[in-house]
């Protein structure tokens, strides 16, 4: 009985370009890409004509962490989907002006929007068995400044579905990273680590993809606290250390680590006891030592071997690892992570075309892209959804 | 450059039976309409198929009242757009149980959301100069529960574009109401009343509509305080008394009945002093007294004087109202307002087969079915937009 709503017919008739915006949780830029996707007969490809990441203006950023840490007004609630409505249009005008790339040649924009929340466990409200997200950032508001169709809010439908939201990037690794030669890996190494299995016979129903453990968000905060460094460029600061057997040895014995697929974790990974014990171990002196490059190489030591032990454990045939993700820059921790596994080679995404920072963008581009083709952009074996489904809101202008 | 995201030629081609759903901002409970329209050669129709009002659950209007009135984290929030998602599906399953008419045979659903927040002025944020409003509900989630298409979140896209976001109405009026042989208003007596001028030579680009002051909202304050009741039923505690002069004439002194159009207001219409001479003279006794009734009955007559005073100073021509919304069954009121306008026929909807509480929820269909048929949903005369825009965000299931 239900009518197609969308033309989807025309929408894939021709190559298009669609401008991807992610916003991450860590709230400190606006990655934006253009991507050119083109459709032959059901099988995708993509050209990424652009990239770059615009930081948030000071203030809204303020504002966000407001809303995520605290209690809020609904004005502000109100204000910032405007407000992050005008900067993910205003990044996108930028990332036009550098490329020399003309806002008019935009088809479309696909937005993540900022993460205010994500709870897909069942908390019960209303007589509901309430599971929720939000990503603020208004598609209306945007697609009234731009003129254009945007497409956004893409996780609610997959968690109405009974899926966990997340992640949404498989459907990309499943058309863009797959190989039908090799048994790969795509592994984004972010604040958290997550890899999708890519078997070279899988086909998209039997897809598997989940966190491995911690990626960058555990070195990042020590970093941050002992040495005031936002991050450990290039594993510099791990180099120096020597690991720390007696955490090693605590961290290896979280039971996430060895748990079965589907899971997923946040920046609550570890447990209070180690926190308690790097408290006690390495912050109760009010300057660095030597030793304070230990912990930082336990904690590198520790995203590599949770991240080779879910392969290990759950892709044992795997030969390939496609990586992504701010960590792949930490030389020290791929080094790391290719000690733990000889055998595979692991390549980086920017090898094939795709900058490691930029994967999160283009993949968003893709689900904008797809829905309006009327395509699914959850794959159910992964989100633990009821069935496909297409995803987000669409604002046609 | 821009493409059809659309198939609005499908869409317009066939009768579409769409659910309309509005919850206002007294969060008193969920209007529900089913209603079918009709596209020939581009002129609508529609037909009323079930209208009912289900309140909202408890647990729900507290959460509302809670992020409405104070501060809230994230996690409510969110939470909210969801239950309200729930809440609204819920609604429209009980109106296909009451009415017999199979959810199957529904082909999409509208729904205005929960005002948290409407405030159209720029305020300074962020470098940006924000005008927002904030209507809760998922509409990404609700179509995921109801597998059907789901037209929502209609206002930003006109404040983006410079308007005020509101009245949507209009765009009802004109196609529904106007008449081409009488000079025609549609008045909407809900907590602000409301008009739309429909001369019977108009065309859409100079339709006017505006508020002409409160409505039922001080009616029912004071109701509310001084006799415990939500509303003056009938108008019969104003029946019982006498016009206060001095108030009355305070009352007319306010200068917005007279400013011209365009003009919005809310329930702070009443300037401090007023409420303070209200207070002083009425709310003084912990009982109710004779003159208690002069209250209700001045605040009715203000309510009737000011509707009339902006008809005879902004549509001298007028012959008929078109009288909707919750204050046409305060027959007092209507009386009021026919003496002070004894030339004009006053019309309830429910004589054009409309019941009077259930306008808006049609109303709200329709901008769901005009959205769906690639048609703007503004009057950019009457909002202050720039331009005419498809309203809303679309989720496709």
């Amino acid at each position: 009985l239900s009518i197609s709503i969308l033309n989807t017919g025309l929408w894939l008739s021709e190559p298009r370009l669609v401008a991807g915006n992610m916003t991450g949780t860590s709230v400190d830029g606006i990655d934006v890409a253009f991507v050119e996707f083109s459709n032959q007969a059901g099988r995708h490809s993509y050209v990424l004509k652009a990239f770059d990441m615009f930081p948030y203006n000071h203030e809204t950023r303020n504002l966000i962490l407001e809303l995520i840490n605290g209690k809020a007004e609904a004005e502000l609630l109100s204000s910032l989907n405007i407000i992050l409505a005008e900067e993910y249009y205003s990044a996108i005008k930028k990332l036009s002006a550098e490329s020399g790339i003309p806002l008019e040649l935009i088809d479309a924009i696909g937005i993540h929007g900022q993460t205010l929340w994500h709870f897909p466990n069942p908390v019960k409200k209303s007589g509901y068995d309430i599971r929720s997200t939000y990503q603020a950032g208004s598609v209306s508001t945007l697609s009234g400044l731009a003129g254009k169709p945007v497409v956004g809010d893409f996780r609610p439908a997959d968690i109405a579905l009974g899926g966990q939201g997340s992640p949404l990037v498989p459907i990309f690794d499943f058309n863009f990273l797959k190989s039908d030669y090799k048994n790969r890996i795509a592994l984004n190494i972010g604040g958290i680590a997550n890899i999708t299995i890519l078997g070279k016979d899988c086909s998209e129903q039997n897809v598997i993809a989940f966190d491995t453990g911690p990626g960058n968000y555990l070195i990042d905060k020590y970093t941050k606290i002992i040495f005031d460094c936002n991050f450990d460029a290039n594993g510099e600061l791990a180099a120096w250390g020597n690991i720390d057997s007696e955490l090693f040895g605590m961290l290896k014995l979280i039971p996430f680590i060895k748990q079965s697929p589907p899971k997923s974790t946040g920046r609550d990974f570890l447990p209070g006891e180690i926190e308690l014990f790097i408290k006690n171990k390495y912050l109760k002196y009010f300057t660095t030592n030597s030793h304070s490059y230990d912990l930082i190489r336990t904690l590198t030591e520790m995203a590599a071997w949770s991240i080779a032990e879910n392969i290990r454990l759950f892709a044992p045939g795997a030969e390939e690892i496609i990586a992504s993700g701010g960590g792949i820059h930490n030389v020290f921790l791929i080094d790391c992570l290719q000690k733990e596994l000889p055998t595979l080679k692991i390549i980086n995404t920017e090898e094939l075309g795709l900058p490691a920072d930029a994967k999160e963008a283009v993949c968003f581009a893709y689900l904008a892209y797809r829905t309006l083709g009327g395509l699914h952009g959850n794959i159910p074996s992964v989100t633990g959804a009821s069935r496909k489904a297409v995803l987000g809101v669409i604002a046609s202008y």
